[in-house]
């Protein structure tokens, strides 16, 4: 995608679930994803905005849930999702000390977009989710706002950047650059032909834990590296979608599984590093307003046993699009003078 | 509903809903439940069956979901639920040292019930919920077993007894005796009757707390008692059905206002008191093998603000069923020469 | 407090513990409270800072745990409490559509307040909770920003006003007005005196469902006003604090507690209305860093039964905040000439 | 331990800590674990006791917490855990048809031993999880019961048997024989010696995922072994015990990274795979009678940070726990004459 060499061109081949054509959660129809970037000198952090579904979001919502494995993180919108089990925004992807920020710029995007419908509209989930670019990034600056938002949320495209863009542009996985990847898997059901898909923001990780699939490389490039005795403060966000139909349990049940996907890569989920994991469906959308006065809807939901497709789809994609955004970063160098090795610079190891 | 004088019979009315029929969670077409008393001296226990829903519960699930709002209890098999939203076997009540023994006769009577359907079968997660009733019965002696288990689920009907009954025959609620309590709410949906019914195990709270449709008569019952200054070491189970399509988020959210019901009389959650609550519809019916070879299911579920009538019938019906719980008990001796008053010998202050 | 009259001065008692000398959260000593109140014709909407404890927060936070019972709200900073169960900011109350501003302008305050501590500080959890004023205040401005947040925390006080004040300008509780109010009980614990009180930010529930002290004048209030066929999509913000030991787990157990509070001030949990509650202790300051160079601590916590009598100064003090909060407000006219009646206006009903 | 051959022994060292002196929870101090096989033709199943610490468990509780990552099991006691963080009775293992009997034989045995220090004792909070043998043991036989949880309590000792012994008799990891396997860390801090260890029961995942440290031996294996069609619902219990004084949020946090060592042995957390994890540290003990007429009793916690410490022992020990689970297997002929291979037959893949 995007003409990068992808983990895949390096022979690299996770799991045994095919992948969609781009091997992208926009494989999911539907999905956008854009980016702002922001590279300037001391600041470099962007924005990344996944849109989970055609059409207005807010009154024609996507079913979604949520699932924390490490807390430690500032996430906006959660508790909403949790409740209702609903996304009514673009997702939005920044660093740690913006969401503020961002958040109220969204808020403003989408009172902006819904006169029309709601008029006025009184209340708005903005979902902002965040990893902390400290290393890379003057994150004190807090320079991420509204102009970020509206860049990233005009870039919206099947096809996007991988590595180090957008909200990724100064994240390091695994004391590499990181960043924003993604991989998609296919599947048939019922004749049809289905997508779940994943798009990750990667900040977590010491070096000599790094895993690719299954070989233990991270050991030797740590022996190559600078000693480092700073604690794993990182950490992962990771959004799951699909075309599937599933109820807000199910949808649970595949976001429970992104730690699967994290751990194949050898994280150790350290106390410093908040993972969170949302998964949405772009079918059963949830309407804002009582369709022909009907109060009883007709959705649509997986026979549970056939659960453990998705569950390795969501594995697999996971593990496959963290090593998509390290193998697709570009070198950075921010605050202090600070940069990353890559991890195409080892590529012999692979 | 059997011939007993409910809380209705002395003019008090809760809410302002319309009660079904039998104002009892068999209202809810397909539910049943079914005693077996125990009153032998100082064994004064039982076990209560509720049937959630008619046909084979294996092979045709119904969705549910949990609320626990003080997890001091010894409940069996809320975790499946809250993994997989489904209710497969009748769901027993009784005292808290004999769940084991009750699960265990429950597994039996389902192994028994389902050899025609998946032979052998390996798994099935029993739903056994409990109250302590050590005042009234030599809970030590775990006299409940696999005989009172058979009876109970033997005398399933739509109607049945309230007050010291079935498992409710040692329990105390608010000092006074209580017991097996419902009530239930009828409501207009798309043109159709539903209904949303509850049952209640009541063994929680002090006598100076109770409230009667806010009416603080346990200040003044209290004064009348000798001096009192045990904690308050009881709980309560509450059990919501309901005949409307919902989802197990949905579901939950139900289970979750039971809370308000229970509040409504007064108790103040002690630290002692489990309080549990399982909600489930008897829509949107869960297969247990794949039906017509297909993964996609179709289901049905509620435009989301109309959930606000569900939550008023659930706090309505719990806070009634309450109330009919200790209205309809009748006087036990039993451990110790142990007996509680009557609210009926109350009814004075009503 | 502050000269107001309060719901005690009419001679309302809620429940049997003895309140501490201001009958309020600033009981707990250290706790400080301070408003921002935004009061322009079609804007009236504002902030309130609750200091937990004294000293600085984000080098010794006070340790603390959540509750969400409906999870249909904006709040930031609860998921990184539920994993390391502190609280290293001031605790802000706004209005919803600006959660986002508010973060941002809490962001910076503490990054400047800390410059010495840890420099560069990396990342910090603002704690912003919210409720919907848009009946009184044109929300769609977001006219809350960084100087409001500024004046709020510099007005912080143990004294303070109850009522239309602060983040409680817009608020309608019972579609009465709402907004701020506060209570506190006292209790012996081991020979000291200890105090837990509770700050809401009240704005939920309809007119008919009121209740105070259980006697339910909120019917007699709604014949008197116009018809009214709005759902309730308010919300309520329960802030506890304490200075008894705890832990996380223990901490919980109280913020739990707040919503039978709230349920019997007659709230039926509705649809729109989200209620959160935050409970702190004051006891049991968690280190930002290393203290003598020691892996391990000492901290104190609670007999687990004994947790009862904070049970009951919780759930009493935040039924009895919830009425100073209605009792104490003044009239506000707001966006499109809206106003809401007081409860001052029917004391005869009390 | 026990003269088995382990896979440290094969040469296969998981992490980079060091163990304990018996590489086995029961180098933490108390702790013992005791079995209870049966090996009688179609019957192939058992009891594994863990005792978590010494003392009396009902008057001096363990500290604890639960992580639920797929809670399709039958599991009795964790809702308790959960509310009171605390564990009063030994750990009992078992198959899923027989929690009921051996939860009822547990509460006799409690009662037994209880007699004199709380008579009648009223409540105990038994804890049993289970994993599915169907395969190899004839479970609708439901042959485990009072005598064998008497046998493996009496058998506890800090030396015991891994493989396919107690619980796991019946048991198949990767479709290969599973059963019972243990391992430890060992950490120093602030200068004395501590311990974290684990105890699995392995019932979960497919021959083709299974990784050991990386290596995809699995597809391999699955290459040699007959065509298998079917899904994977089997699960896995892990138990983890330290002597490190922890509250009960840091024990969750523990318990939440037993997921990543299951995770590095190529498990998919299938549907029908229920994982539960339990943690408890021996230090912290909970009094169940109030002590010196105090309230408020000391505790310690670990500095927050240092948990990465304990996070990494976690994971390293469970994945090598369970991969002692499978090499120390025998080979058992259960029902219609079913067998599994072992790891062992193997070793040359290694």
């Amino acid at each position: 995608m995007n003409g990068q060499k992808r983990i895949r061109d390096y022979h690299i081949h996770i799991g045994e679930m095919a992948a969609g054509e781009r091997n992208s959660i926009t494989d999911v129809p539907g999905v956008q994803v854009g980016h702002c970037t922001v590279a300037a000198g001391e600041v470099q952090s962007g924005v990344t905005a996944v849109l989970p579904a055609d059409g207005n979001l807010f009154s024609s919502k996507v079913m979604a849930a949520v699932s924390v494995f490490n807390g430690f993180g500032k996430s906006m919108g959660l508790m909403q999702i949790e409740e209702l089990g609903t996304i009514e925004t673009p997702i939005l992807l920044t660093n740690t000390l913006c969401v503020g920020g961002v958040t109220q710029a969204l808020v403003h995007a989408t009172l902006e977009e819904n006169r029309a419908i709601e008029n006025p509209i009184r209340t708005v989930n903005p979902l902002v989710l965040e990893c902390n670019d400290y290393y890379l990034n003057d994150i004190q600056k807090c320079a991420i706002g509204s102009y970020h938002v509206r860049e990233a949320l005009g870039n919206l495209s099947v096809e996007f950047a991988e590595g180090s863009v957008g909200a990724g542009r100064g994240m390091s996985c695994y004391r590499l650059q990181g960043g924003i990847g993604s991989a998609s898997r296919r599947m048939e059901l019922d004749g049809r032909t289905c997508h779940l898909g994943s798009l990750v923001l990667t900040n977590m990780g010491l070096t000599k834990e790094l895993l690719v699939d299954g070989k233990a490389i991270g050991k030797t490039i740590a022996e190559r590296m600078a000693a480092d005795n700073q604690p794993d403060c990182g950490s992962i966000i990771v959004i799951l979608g699909c075309d599937i139909p599933l109820t807000e349990r199910q949808l649970q049940r595949i976001a429970n599984r992104a730690i699967v996907g994290i751990s194949r890569t050898g994280s150790h989920l350290a106390h410093g590093s908040g993972e969170v994991a949302v998964a949405f469906s772009t079918q059963n959308r949830v309407a804002h307003v009582k369709q022909d006065n009907c109060s009883i809807a007709s959705i649509q939901m997986l026979f549970e046993p056939d659960m453990d497709l998705l569950f390795r789809a969501a594995i697999e994609s996971v593990e496959e699009a963290i090593l998509n955004s390290m193998i697709t970063a570009e070198r950075v160098v921010g605050v202090s003078g600070h940069s990353r090795p890559l991890l195409k610079e080892f590529a012999a190891l692979l």
